[in-house]
């Protein structure tokens, strides 16, 4: 292969892409409007950039089309193009079911679902032609205030691992490359503002950012996305450290890395570490970065003329171009192939809908009930369901769906989906009078709508107040890229709306759709009770209306912490004492609810915690066993949540650490036995010397409600030496003893 | 000596202190109350803790009860103790001149006044028999919400180093030792909380944290107090690699380490870093921890049990023992001497409140202005003068300060210094009619007082609204060490009272006397004239009248940037230009006044910037001049501040950094010249490999007016090879020229 021949398989084509798309950061200053393919692909193309994801496209014609340009690239070349393509609520294409959002199935604490998720997801990925998602992120939750927290699963790195994991196992089961992001510390962009430095030091970047990413590639994830931060000082996609000493030498990785798109650019541009465009692209692939995305301007001429002029040596474009095609060999890119993709697939089949609407289920967290839910149509026949996200197309959605993301740009396009507001679904439902007002708009600051709203509220016997965030892209939303918050009260006046509200007498249940965990105030804890969602997708309304009417009881566990009021920022579950500690500071860190939080329409008791040896080898296993039982007159689902708690180690640990969880399904009244099978390595921290170890000594075991909860506590002895961890911990193993 | 003799040298002795003074974080449950000095000091003693700063003594008294004490010791072991106490804004001791806070100091842009003020305080220490004071303070502000921003000098490491090496020059030419306090990283504590964990990584901790203490141990300190805080895991406490290898290995420090109070103990009890007391004494004293503090608790039997079990030899113990006792050579506290300490010193001297003043004049900052300041008693002859700080004694004084710190034990107690408030200093110089009401609480949410506020507003022709903060400890006030920020609003109704105060439509003229910058907002923008007083001290309050009056031009200039409402925190005016922009988040970094920024009665005209060579080594010298001139009709001081960018580095830099600055005073229509020479070395950070380097290539230089100031710029190109920078570069000189 010529050299060109060879840097052209280490970009992607952006074709479609316009300067004022804004999808993606400074978009409108970095994209060249009009590409053509057979142009630009004169040499060969390494990728195709969001062929489905960047105007609606229908799939007859956009699998035509993307038929035409491979064959004509196979012709030229031998080599086509590998499609990528954003896949977090579901695939990015005109008409396909969107799911909910990533922290929703955090919420589920379901990997067995996600995996059927990422599958479902894979499947109309290659039936559109695209050979790699971008996704998961595995993100760990950091600050509340960050835009993109609806992209993340949760704060708890165990949690982010298992289930980003099974969506990876989800994904690459269709044979669809899977693409871990943002690699690494995104979520630390200091003061929740995207893209701002990220101030970690080395072992909280390896205990609490990098575990998912190393348990994700154990899944068989082909492909990792740089972050656009730097980590104390380094940006990730110049980071050799990070990309080749982390990522290949010690975690074994022999995928391909791309970068997030215009991530080489940055370097010079926004990071300041590279004099000029050459030295950005020489940069990046020296550090690690073998695609450069979204366009191929920052890889093509630069690499050749660093080659031609003896900067870098060609085998370092040989080495990037290795791994390209490896995995196109494994994708069936080289040579002659049947056209890909199926032009009659339905993207929006009633099966994925199911799954839109299992996850839905699974994922609604009842934060608080004085016993207003479920609804009674006999008790209370008139309703009154308010607020900005009552009715409003859109409200169920995050940012990287197709609503969201790409129809902005063509208002007058029909979405193709169907997604039934709560309004809507509760008119279908609901035998007695359903009165809608929106009293707000979700951001701005018109008061004029709520005395509409409180007149409706006070005519009914409950009020049914849907609030939160509208998800949009860089400034467009209260929530997603670009859309970091300052505070963490409900945005625009829905708090003086909700305030009106609980003044009028009425029970209020407070529906929240939201990309965030927001801090509840005083009218909230008036509130006859409140629903969480986060973003829900397309079957959210219907599930938000089943839970309420009890048709499903809620079990969806919150995976971040909601704040009080002036909860301090960033904040996260996993502090040690002297961060949950009130004493030495006014500011109080205790959240208006604990990581793991949520009701049902039951109780569960949690009993007989036992262990089978309290003494267990560092390099052995716990076996503890619990008993789960529905105490209330109904079905529903617990989740069991192991936390350990490490009260002497070498360095400072967290007062509890999430090791294991089982969702479990019981009927009222009955017991289910669980022995759940935890490696020591599970208790793993990186010591005083910069590597993982396992310490003898005592670990507090914990069986509990949430993170706050005491629960059922048994204590195990570590016993042997130090040991080093040089893989992460097998995930835990469950099963079902009586 | 014997084991036990030994062991009594490395600690200190809190007598006096009861459980709840409050006066130390978790002080109620790890005092015990009614400690005698012989019992306890039957082998000896290393300190003894706060002799003068426990409860209010008077000075024949307390150096009779002192003289005592070193006499019994004297004689029963040959070695007297170390006497330390406070001195952060002036002695801690009943009766003395309270100075302003080191924020102030660091407003007020004069080294050479600090380091006056150092020695002064210095003297006064001695004559109280106190050999050692606990500051400066070098903690680098980071996030405006910590209750201890008030403690510290600024948001600039440079500018903490300079001025923070100037106080101990002051103290230490006065035979005091000088301790560095909180080494390292305290001001990074997570979300501004108090002892929170701090996320930082080698290269911030490097190139934010350390350089004021490397700078000052240059500068000749003679005692290091660790931080209580853990750094990435690590206890600052517990830290080998900080407190040996970074300050003594490194930077050649053969001082004492002195633990911050109860800090051993906090290593098992609170960092969970210890498995019990013996453990944490261990640690601690392997670490690099030489006296334990206050109590002796921690270190006595502890100790001699590790040694006895042969746990640890007892060369370490020897080895804090000879450094703790070549310093009481030093000090001569070894074998007879001389009864210490002059019972007849005046601690409030006439030389010590003109030194108060003089560093209050020097440090207010006049942050707008619309041409109603200075006051005009012929123009508008009747002040309301309003605010809960308006004539509250004790408004101008920090959490350190007696009346703060003690006195609020002792109600009954006269505190023996004059503070005027604004008001009692506006009356005794104002011709016209002053009104006087308060208006509001700083801390509570009373309304009930702002409408006769308003009423006095509105029947006078200009308001002077004097608000902000009431310092105290743990919870007792709004700032000050444990009194942490939630959000930065002016606490409790006062940014009601002020908007009330404005639509009065009289020229509100906000005077802040706060311990940190608040984030003012719309009412505060329609203020004819905003001051900004870090608190004052007891001469704060006619110096402020003297500034209003026009009496003094305000010279100080913002040593952190003050935010805007919601300005996300943690933040700083050294943000890279990804922390900077606002296109990638909706969230705006912008700051309401930059760091830097502080106007006069004048105006300031910086010209003709040059620089001897383009072209300077990387181990040279950069010799630039400028010329600044009065431009205004009356006298004034200027800040010639001179930052500097390094557009293309190894790593990300902040878009500015302050490298040199001089305060140059005045006539009206008067110019001069300086050359300030600056070592490239002050260009260096921590390269990629991790070692401080200066790197050839660009660098720009600006002489500006505040951070965001364009300013004069100039370019120069470092040559040569990559320098390491082994020794912090020296500080710039200054030379005036013409």
């Amino acid at each position: 292969m010529t050299l060109a021949q060879k840097t052209a398989q280490l970009v992607g084509l952006w074709a479609g892409a316009r300067r004022d798309d804004n999808a993606a950061p400074m978009q409108d200053q970095l994209i060249a409007d009009g590409m053509h393919v057979d142009e630009f692909a004169a040499h060969g193309l390494g990728q195709l950039t969001r062929h489905w994801g960047t105007t609606p496209i229908a799939v007859e014609a956009g699998t035509a089309e993307l038929r035409r340009r491979q064959a004509a690239l196979a012709e030229r070349t031998g080599i086509r193009a590998l499609v990528h393509e954003e896949c977090l609520t579901g695939v990015l294409a005109w008409g396909a079911t969107t799911y909910p959002t990533p922290l929703a199935w955090g919420a589920a604490f379901d990997p067995e679902l996600t995996e059927r998720l990422g599958r479902r997801i894979g499947d109309d990925l290659r039936a559109l032609g695209v050979h790699q998602g971008l996704g998961p992120v595995l993100d760990v939750v950091r600050d509340a205030r960050w835009g993109r927290v609806e992209e993340c699963i949760a704060e708890d790195p165990f949690t982010v691992g298992v289930v980003g994991s099974a969506y990876v196992r989800g994904l690459e089961s269709a044979g669809v490359v899977a693409t871990l992001k943002h690699f690494a510390g995104y979520s630390g962009s200091r003061a929740g503002r995207n893209h701002a430095p990220v101030s970690v030091g080395p072992r909280e970047l390896a205990d609490v950012h990098l575990p998912p990413f190393e348990r994700a590639i154990r899944a068989g994830a082909r492909s990792v996305m740089n972050a656009y931060n730097d980590v104390d000082g380094v940006p990730a996609a110049g980071s050799a450290d990070l990309l080749t000493g982390t990522l290949r030498d010690r975690w074994g990785f022999d995928g391909t890395v791309v970068a997030d798109y215009f991530a080489v650019r940055f370097l010079e541009t926004m990071h300041g570490v590279a004099a000029d465009g050459e030295d950005a692209a020489v940069l990046a692939l020296s550090a690690g970065i073998d695609v450069e995305l979204p366009t191929g301007s920052d890889y093509l001429a630069p690499l050749v003329a660093a080659v031609e002029s003896g900067r870098i040596d060609e085998s370092l474009i040989d080495r990037a171009l290795r791994r390209v095609l490896r995995q196109k060999l494994d994708l069936g890119l080289l040579g002659a192939a049947e056209p890909e993709g199926d032009p009659t697939v339905d993207l929006d089949s009633a099966a994925n809908r199911a799954l839109a609407r299992e996850m839905a289920d699974a994922s609604i967290v009842l934060l608080q009930n004085d016993g207003v839910l479920p609804l009674d149509a006999g008790r209370t026949p008139r309703l009154a369901v308010v607020g900005p996200n009552a009715d409003r197309f859109g409200a169920v959605f995050g940012c990287y769906s197709f609503v969201k993301h790409v129809l902005p740009r063509h208002p007058e396009v029909d979405p193709l989906i169907a997604a039934p507001t709560v309004a809507e679904a509760l008119r279908g439902r609901w035998p007695g009078e359903v009165d809608v007002v929106e009293g707000c708009a979700v951001m701005d600051d018109d008061v004029s709508g709520i005395d509409a709203a409180v007149a409706a509220a006070t005519a009914a016997d409950v009020v049914v107040a849907v609030m939160g965030d509208d998800s949009g892209m860089f400034g467009r939303g209260t929530s997603g890229e670009g859309c970091d918050r300052e505070d963490l009260s409900l945005p625009g006046v829905q708090e003086q709306l909700l305030h009106a509200l609980v003044e009028t007498g009425r029970p209020v249940v407070l529906v929240l759709l939201t990309g965030r965990p927001y801090a509840l105030g005083a009218a909230a804890d008036r509130c006859a009770a409140v629903v969480q969602a986060f973003f829900p997708g397309q079957e959210g309304g219907p599930a938000i209306v089943d839970a309420l009417l009890g048709v499903t009881s809620p079990s969806g566990r919150l995976p971040v912490q909601m704040p009080r009021p002036g909860t301090p920022q960033p904040g996260s579950y996993l502090a040690p004492k002297l961060g949950s500690l009130t004493g030495v500071s006014s500011a109080d860190p205790t959240p208006r609810h604990p990581f793991g939080h949520g009701l049902g329409y039951t109780t569960f008791v949690r009993e007989g915690l036992s262990v089978a040896e309290t003494r267990v080898a560092v390099d052995g296993v716990v076996e503890a066993e619990v008993t789960v039982r529905n105490a209330g007159d109904r079905e529903g689902a617990d989740v069991l949540q192991v936390y350990a708690s490490d009260p002497a180690a070498q360095v400072v640990r967290p007062l509890r650490q999430l090791v294991a969880f089982r969702k479990v399904p019981l009927a009222s009244g009955e017991a289910q036995t669980w022995r759940v099978s935890i490696p020591a390595a599970a208790f793993a921290f990186t010591g005083v010397a910069g590597h993982r170890i396992v310490e003898p000594g005592r670990i507090v075991l914990r069986v509990a409600a949430d993170a706050a909860d005491e629960g059922q506590a048994i204590e195990i002895d570590l016993i042997g030496d130090v040991q080093r961890v040089d893989v992460i911990a097998d995930e835990p193993v469950w099963e079902r003893r009586g």
